[in-house]
């Protein structure tokens, strides 16, 4: 169960409104690497953890910190769209920064959503649950965290160089925090995944035998640049083998003779060209035909 | 530019048509963490890449090898769907185990694709291009990676667990081999990113300085858990700071008052019960009431 | 800024695994209706709501309660499908009731999420932001609010005839009871918008003069059905005026001549049995035709 | 079955063209409240009708006459953008009130539809089945409805001051009172639902003894806010009772053991502080570790 | 503006309920060939077609149609759940035939739906308006219908196929009528916009001079496939030339030095193996190391 | 199996960056009718093509040309994104021109992508499966086909229009040329169908005999146009007959009285005007609102 504070985790004013940055700021609610992804992802992950313990625990702590950024990017949304010229019109397109301003705004932060923030991306695209995973094997899901905080950093990043609002500059500098923190914890979780005996390097942690030997250790050289071999992971403890122009293993790709109760295109037979013999089944065709004319 | 051979990177048969499971396999087809994903992942991530050279090089050569993992699983859904009970009527359900493998079917597999693979998932979603990401930023992206290797090789796991079939068994095991060597190898680029001098653990290396210094360090228990504080990552080098029972920074999540034009609902004046006065409105409000009456 | 308690805020668990039902459940997890959408509806009309008070701190205090429906319904679907015959194989699928299991399952739930659940519908299909609505105007978003509490309600009865487990039934006689408080809630709160001069029965409260005053008060009869007429709503104080048969009041829906530029098919002129004037143009055809040819 | 005719059901031309304008009013057609929305929404509703009689020609007569705003606004789209700058070029961008209207136009509008409108929103989301429902449940749906009215409204009030021209303002004018029509006829009709004794204010009628009689009066204070209890949802006949500071009822939010199957990280013993043993596992460990290096 | 009769265009009824048959239908209503799509490609591109006369009434004409056909199709949904075993609960499952009859039903028709139709196709997925296509170009846009009509035929015969019931395989004998009449119109129209002058083949009728005159009638043979240049394309008048392992005309996909603002990975100098040099950086990164650790 | 060269099939640079050209070519990339579609179309009817020779081979060759083209157009939209303005503030924004351009770009090729393409539509849409079809019927896929190119074709040629860059230019002069190319082979291909006896103009080739002999001939004229039995198609060899105002043949569009399990709104009794019967119900209805009072 959760209980909710109306105080903000962390909390700067923009100092004037900016609504084309407003739009950009949506990104970071609902994008593949914006809060609500963290959020469900977390929350997902935690319910779904079987172990009491550090692991759930973590996961849950910083689930629920997520919730209150989705909380603090709505409402620095909505601050950024005070006084923004939602309902300017055509006629005042004729001063060309308002207009441009104009261009650049989100048009459903007004028709929607009366000057706040919405559930979707920069680009309007609305959060999907297809973002997450929450598989229940904490090796490949802290893996998926640390790389979803570091497009999080990442795209923080980014936004602060577009920006020059000490307001926003100040909240987006808690957020790279604590985005460095979040790579950080994730990091370490995987690690100690490791370190408690519960997985190894490789997901699942399993397998090993059954999977086929011959090709677990193969990089297959398939683009012509020259390069891919001289990484060191062709090197060390444990290196990986690159094959240069490397064979198919496998026969021609073909599907089998279709159902005919489904109507695929089909035909046994073939010429010495390699196209199918059309004598025989042009005389069928015929016949077909008179009977499709005959019908009306 | 790419070229094709008609021959399968590897291949196995399956020895008799399995429906049902043809439904599960679509996953590892157009699933989020299926190889349109891990095809389309890499290629775009190759082209957006900024450097020539091996990380590029490796870029390409997975993701021209990707593409004919989905090749190779198209294939093989054809395979088992020969012989399905695909336009089996409702006379046929009465035999019970026809009945229930018609129910587990995947139905577009037979009336859209005549008994073919489909672009999506094992539930029907088709895939969508919100399932990857192509940064530029080589170490976000490679843990992306790693990431999704991890999913595809857990995934093909616990579909390994769902066969019996000896050639559908021999193509998971060639492909756990594959998703084997692709973790290797994003974990062992991410290394190489590193000892390059080209990013450091945290994404992306830069803002450090700029980044909030209070809040870099801390992690937030938010959660009534007690054992998020003993995992190692609050010890060592480096340790994460843990707080118990935080409080918030900020004030109160306030929306300004609403622009005018767009209709939100709003009082400036609060009675002393916090309510808004209604005296004042509701006088207000019965001329409205009155007007909208005298339209009609 | 939100806290989370290990505890569930209502649990009863189920006596026997039913992966069927596990599968029925992801509709109030992550459906449009479900637990996700009321969670994310109320929370974004919480942020951004412009008044202070009874409104908005009723919406936080159930949108924080929605976070913990989905918690526990999300503990009951891994609960159900604990001991589901996930990797069953096609061998056992001989034994009919356990292929009819099989079929009837999430197939994702075990692939995806290793047994638990998914943040998607009893179809599979992901919940997005698409399903939500927060506007800024109460009087439009309660009444959305309540219209989701009564499709919770409904589709949450629906399920409830659909098991005979003593734990689920408790469990979903918990959440039928938070429905019929929720659908109050938001009834009563639509009443004390009006009482408090806030909004009129028709949302927005504005536009009363501006709006067509010919047709603001007829139900244009276009269907050839003779009750319509016959409800009260033509009867009364503010009766609605039924028009039986109407006309059309515009012109064509013509669409203009379209920019060259974009490649339209466009003719300005037609001949008398209003069909293009074939011979000026096939001249004209004639010679682009030559042109095209000649330049293989 | 249907019929059309060619006139409008209402027109009025814009005096000049408005591209920018032109996608805004996607978000009547195409958006989650537009036109599209409540005819498929009325549409389906009315077939899923099961009772013959005056509600079910009220839905026919509703959806029947919303195809025709699709059809008002497709062609005030294509109107609106006549004579549109749709392949200025980047030099010409170098006017500044030219570049920010091309900024701002919707580039599908051009490139897809040659100057016309889209299925879609004023983002470019494609309209989709999920913003619709039709339950069988007219209370349900009807309050569905109303809410869908209030937004489409709402949103036509806002569109209404983004815009000067004369044509396009009486066109909207006509569109806000029938959505004024619509409110009030769906509030109407709910009214005469329970009037004619078939559905009372909770949906849906049933399940009132089984549902928890503990917990269908309560509002549970999750959040700080101190207003919640002044509403007068807590006073008269049938108050609601607000519930400050409950605690959750359930234990912990546990999931069961994982399906060693489906290789969810999990390990049944713990140590003393609440941490996997590490030793007996880590050993474990480098026994797999040794078996995957050998395979090589 | 529309209008509507209660009768159904066509009406046999089912003989008996099939509810597993009522799922696959749905992919006639709200799949991506379904009648949702056709009706809705007709409208728009009726409403967008820039000529007066008979290409516009002949879209009109069918698109008013093929709403009927929804309706058609959704009654008789409708009419196949009646009496389905929508509330079967586990222990009922210990009846296989049921247990199978459960499995495969779509769950959203009794929990959403009551027992009636969805806008969604046969696997649940919402129909959206990404589906369709009106470009204003009639021709372009006829050979869509055509395909359309094609694949709506096909589909249909398909689920002919699966059904015995003499009501329902009356109801797809005049489905199947309607789409031959359909293919064959858009064929006959495509002919005829040619023998108007007002398009030829290639679409658009334009830019032949501007195209690249070296590629505009040659094959590229890119997979090792011997036999595509032995069909009739390459033979007669205007044949196509079949290239050989033809060479790529262009460099290497280099993209440029990214923004450094954006945070991309990347460095100007590599050493001699194509690899970045490694020294110079990595001494630059034990720098930021430090300064990262420092701030803690 | 496929291969990759580094080089490039063609390539032309641009003069000069212009990022608001790069969104408008994402439509070409992952629009419903861009390279990612015609790509995954062709690739998945290949291994769908149930006939060794070919036909196969011509849409491996052509598949994987078109991946080769995603490839160029995504190395076009890097260059023209070289030194945009994504990073450009608030305070720029005061120079009109600037503003617009930033107004005009696309948020994610610079947040998300880093300067580089999005698997995405001009508008943000992320690319997905349900835009292509690959039936196992040739001649509906290849029909479909046709369709695609000609849009393909029809929306690049709108795109030349909007730039005047001559490296842009020249690409999609090679581009324009390809869709001509692939235009004409597609409808030679689906000549050579039919002339190899494979196909008859209606898809499928079956079920003439079973299909509806009434209404496989005739146009419904539904919409009150007079123009539409004046086209060619109502004449020759083969003619559609047209309807003028033809009456439906079926009976009301009712559904069956709901399953009371589900809770649909249902009264089997109605009075004499056509409205339930109110007076017994609300004795009824009394009875229960008693009741539910009560168990608070």
């Amino acid at each position: 169960m959760f209980r909710h504070t109306k105080r903000l985790q962390f909390e700067a004013k923009p100092e004037r409104p900016d609504p084309v940055y407003a739009r950009k700021l949506q990104e970071l609610i609902g994008g593949a690497y914006g809060e609500m992804s963290v959020t469900m992802q977390y929350l997902f992950q935690g319910w779904n953890c079987r172990m009491e313990g550090k692991y759930k625990d973590l996961l849950m702590d910083t689930a629920t910190e997520e919730i209150g950024h989705i909380e603090m990017l709505a409402t620095m949304v909505a601050r950024l769209l005070e006084g923004a010229p939602a309902t300017m019109t055509a006629e005042a397109v004729q001063d060309p920064v308002m207009a441009a301003i104009i261009g650049g705004m989100d048009p459903q932060q007004a028709i929607i959503a009366g000057g706040g923030a919405l559930p979707a991306n920069s680009q309007g695209v609305p959060w999907n649950g297809g973002y997450i995973v929450a598989s229940g094997n904490l090796l490949a899901d802290f893996r998926a965290n640390a790389a979803a905080e570091a497009h999080g950093r990442l795209q923080t990043a980014r936004l602060y160089n577009m920006t020059d609002d000490p307001g926003v500059k100040a909240t987006l500098q808690f957020n790279l925090a604590r985005d460095t923190v979040h790579q950080k914890q994730w990091l370490k979780a995987i690690e100690e995944l490791e370190a408690d005996g519960l997985e190894t390097p490789i997901v699942p942690n399993a397998l090993f035998d059954e999977e086929d030997q011959e090709h677990n250790h193969t990089i297959w050289g398939l683009s012509d640049g020259t390069d891919g071999p001289k990484g060191d992971w062709t090197k060390g403890d444990d290196p990986l083998e690159y094959l240069t122009d490397p064979e198919p293993l496998g026969g021609p790709a073909s599907a089998p003779a279709p159902d005919p109760a489904l109507f695929g295109t089909y035909s046994p037979v073939q010429d010495l060209k390699g196209t199918v013999k059309s004598q025989a089944k042009s005389a069928a065709q015929k016949v077909t035909k008179k009977k499709t004319k005959k019908k009306k």
